[in-house]
């Protein structure tokens, strides 16, 4: 491995580096890593969240999740904020459910998820441009299970806490 | 959003443009996607491959992968070779799972799984700086239920194919 690393172009969150091993060069893309989380109501019903991600061009439904991109903060109070910001949702309980790399051909990404429980009622309204979805968590697990949901951190968190007999 | 994206590299398999939308430039990287498969043997053992990442500095258990690069190769045809040319195995059954797509919040990749069942025994070693481990599918399903599989692909694939049923 090359110890150093040429930079070849810094962006507002990723940046982009070159590594070369064995004569073959490696675009690796720096990323801080973020944080994610699957809430769920008193009613058994997901916050999702759907906003419009220029990398696909199109909407996609996700549940809340941010970037660890501040110092002082770790990834479980990323979460909880991050569900409070676009959802307007607090939580009530938070715990984690695991954690994964979502593409390691290419990227350091690392994505820690939580499972949280909410109020029935939101304190506050959804972020700005970001449309909040209430989904029942029966519906949305049996959409993961059977490969149908699309955001690899929503159909993972969905799966682990199937597997950890959440829900109804 | 900007219709005329701003190329900022090109790189041997990613591009990064940049595209303005709202007053806000967003890095997106452009990735040829790639297909998985979950590999399994009639003794209910996966195929796993150990390489170095240079993207996490380290080596990590995958299941087999491979980059959609080739115009005349669909994405089925793709986990097929890169099972044969990884591992040594060819696959006997080989079917659909799902899709997903990594972190949306900066890349379309879009990861093709397939489940695939082979031989006992390959017909090749593995592929030269691969390292083929084998694993038995309840210890690996399990350590996917609980959250330890740190490889999204492969995560996916266990916690997809244990919905259907698969396994012993």
């Amino acid at each position: 491995m090359d110890p150093v690393p040429r930079h070849v172009y810094e962006g507002r969150i990723i940046r982009v580096e070159v590594r070369s091993r064995a004569g073959t060069d490696y675009d690796v893309v720096r990323h801080p890593g973020g944080a994610a989380v699957l809430a769920v109501t008193p009613e058994a019903d997901v916050l999702l969240v759907r906003q419009l991600r220029p990398a696909i061009d199109r909407p996609i439904l996700e549940i809340p999740a941010g970037l660890l991109d501040r110092p002082d903060e770790d990834a479980l109070s990323c979460a909880a904020r991050e569900l409070r910001e676009e959802t307007g949702f607090r939580h009530e309980t938070i715990e984690f459910l695991g954690g994964f790399y979502p593409s390691v051909g290419f990227t350091d990404e690392y994505v820690h998820l939580f499972a949280a429980t909410t109020a029935s009622l939101p304190e506050a309204g959804p972020e700005e441009g970001v449309e909040l979805v209430r989904r029942p968590l029966t519906d949305l697990t049996a959409a993961a299970r059977s490969g149908r949901v699309r955001d690899a951190k929503t159909a993972l968190a969905l799966l682990l806490a199937d597997a950890r007999g959440y829900g109804p």
